[in-house]
C-alpha cells in the first residue's frame, strides 16, 4: 500500500526525490500509526480496505515529520531506523523536499479516497499535522532543550508532537466505518490520547536505556542535548508506573467501544512493554 | 482573510511559531496567486466570498515554499521582500516548522471550506504542491544548478515548480462557481498554463537586470549560481519576445470563457509589463 502510493504510477517525480520519498517512508519502523488506524477501524465494523487511505496517509506524515526532526537545523540525527538519515542519504535539500511532498501526498490520498467524507479527513489530519498539533509540539520541543520544562509543560508539548497524531490515525481508521458513533469517537479518541502519553514516556526510558542497534537511532541524544524527559523528571520507576497507569487507563477507555476492540487493547499492552 | 486564518483563534500555536508563519504569509509579495482565483472565479460567475478559501490556501502554500526554498540547504537566500528571510529572521529550526504548518494550514482551510468539492479541492492542491508538482520542480532547479538545461528541460522544470501552484490557484478559484464547465476548466487551465511559464521568463528577466531593492530580493543570484534561465538561454530579446507570445496565447486561450474574463486578460498584460 505505502510502496503504490509512491510508485510512478500514482505520482509521477523526479527519480531521486522519489527516491528520497521511499527511502524514508519504506525503510521499516513499527508502523504504529496505520496499525492504530485499522484496529480502530475493526473496532467499530470498518471495510479493512476502507481504511488503506487514512492508514497510509498518517505514516506518510509521520515519515515526513521524521526527516524534518533529523535535519541538522533541528535535532541533527544521523541515524534514524538503524540506517543513514534521509539527509545523510540524499543531502538536506532534498531532504526537505521529501518531507514536503510526503506531506503533500498524505492528503492527496486522503482526499482522492472517496470513503465517507474524505474533506473532513483532510480537515482532522491537517489540524493534528500542523501548528495546532505536531508541528506546534516539535516548536515547543525545540525552544525547550537546554532549559527546564515542568511535568505539565512536557505532558502538553507531546500532547501536540506525537499525541495529536496518533489521535488522529485512530480518528480517521475509524472513520472509514459509517456507522461510528459520537460515543465511539470520543472513547476512541481518549484511548489514543492515554496510550500516546505512554508511548512517549516508554520512548523515553528506552532512549535513556537503549543502545543505538537496539532503538535504531542515536541512543542517550537527549541527555546529551540537555531534554527535558519523562525519565529526567520522573526517574525510571515512577516513568514506567505513569506509563502502566496510561495503559489501564487505555483499556478503560475502550469499553463503551465493545468486543471488536481486542486489538486496540493488545497494542496498548505492546506500546508499554516493548522493548525497542 | 490571510491574517484570519493564521490568527489564535483560528490555530492556536505556540508564539514564536506563529509569528514566524506570520510574518511569511503577511510580509507583503504581489498576491499573483489569490488574484488569480478571485479573478477566475469572477470569470465563471462565482460569489468572491466563496473564492476566499482556495485563495488563501493558495498563498500559504507559495509563501511556504519561499521559506522552505530561501533555506541555507536550498537557494540560501537571506533576502525576500526586502526583508531579512524568515530562517534568518526566526532561525532555520523554526523556519522549517513554519514551512510545514503552513502546507498543513492550507489544506485545513480548504478543506473545512464546505464550498463544492473541498475534497476535490484538496486533492487538486496537493498534486499541484507536491512532488508531481512545486516540490519536484524544485527538486529539478536543485539539480540542474551548475549543469545546462536546454529550453524543454527548462520549460519544463517550470512548469512544475511555478506552472503547478499557478494553475491550482485558477482552477481552484473557478471552482467556487457551481456553474463552471469543463470547457471553462481546460481553458482557464490553458490560461494559466501560458501566465506561468510568461511570469518565470519576465522573473528571470528582471533578475538578470534589477536591483536588489526594486525586486524585493537578492539580485543576479541566478548567474551568480550559474543557474539556466530562460534570460541565459535565449538572450534577453528573445526572452521578451516569448513573454509576449505567451501573452497572446493567453489572451486566446481566454476566448470560451467569455465577456468576464476581462481581469485575467489584465492580468496576462500585467505579468509581462510589470517591472518588479
Amino acid at each position: 500500500m505505502l510502496a503504490a502510493q509512491l510508485s510512478n504510477d500514482a505520482m509521477p517525480a523526479p527519480a531521486r526525490l522519489r527516491d528520497a520519498m521511499r527511502y524514508a517512508v519504506l525503510g521499516g519502523g513499527k508502523r504504529v500509526r496505520p496499525l492504530l488506524a485499522y484496529a480502530a477501524g475493526e473496532a467499530v465494523g470498518a471495510d479493512p480496505g476502507n481504511v488503506d487511505a487514512p492508514a497510509a496517509a498518517v505514516e506518510l506524515i509521520h515519515a515526513y515529520s521524521l526527516i524534518h526532526d533529523d535535519l541538522p537545523c533541528m535535532d541533527d540525527d544521523a541515524l534514524r531506523r538503524g540506517k543513514p538519515s534521509c539527509h545523510v542519504a540524499f543531502g538536506e535539500a532534498i531532504a526537505v523536499l521529501a518531507g514536503d511532498a510526503l506531506q503533500a501526498r498524505a492528503f492527496a490520498l486522503l482526499a482522492q479516497s472517496q470513503v465517507g467524507d474524505p474533506a473532513g479527513a483532510c480537515a482532522l489530519l491537517a489540524e493534528a499535522a500542523g501548528a495546532s498539533g505536531m508541528a506546534g509540539g516539535q516548536a515547543i520541543d525545540l525552544e525547550a532543550t537546554g532549559r527546564t520544562l515542568d511535568l505539565t509543560e512536557l505532558s502538553a508539548m507531546h500532547r501536540m508532537k506525537t499525541g495529536a497524531l496518533i489521535r488522529a490515525s485512530a480518528r480517521l481508521g475509524a472513520r472509514a466505518s459509517s456507522g461510528l458513533s459520537s460515543t465511539q469517537d470520543a472513547a476512541l479518541d481518549e484511548y489514543a490520547a492515554a496510550i500516546g502519553l505512554a508511548f512517549q514516556i516508554v520512548d523515553d526510558c528506552l532512549d535513556g536505556e537503549g543502545t543505538g542497534a537496539r532503538i535504531g537511532k542515536t541512543a542517550g541524544k537527549d541527555a546529551a542535548n540537555a531534554k527535558p524527559t519523562f525519565l529526567s523528571l520522573l526517574g525510571a520507576s515512577e516513568a514506567r508506573a505513569r506509563a502502566e497507569a496510561l495503559r489501564v487507563e487505555a483499556h478503560n477507555a475502550l469499553k463503551p467501544v465493545g468486543d471488536r476492540s481486542r486489538r486496540l487493547a493488545e497494542i496498548a499492552d505492546w506500546i508499554v512493554a516493548r522493548e525497542f
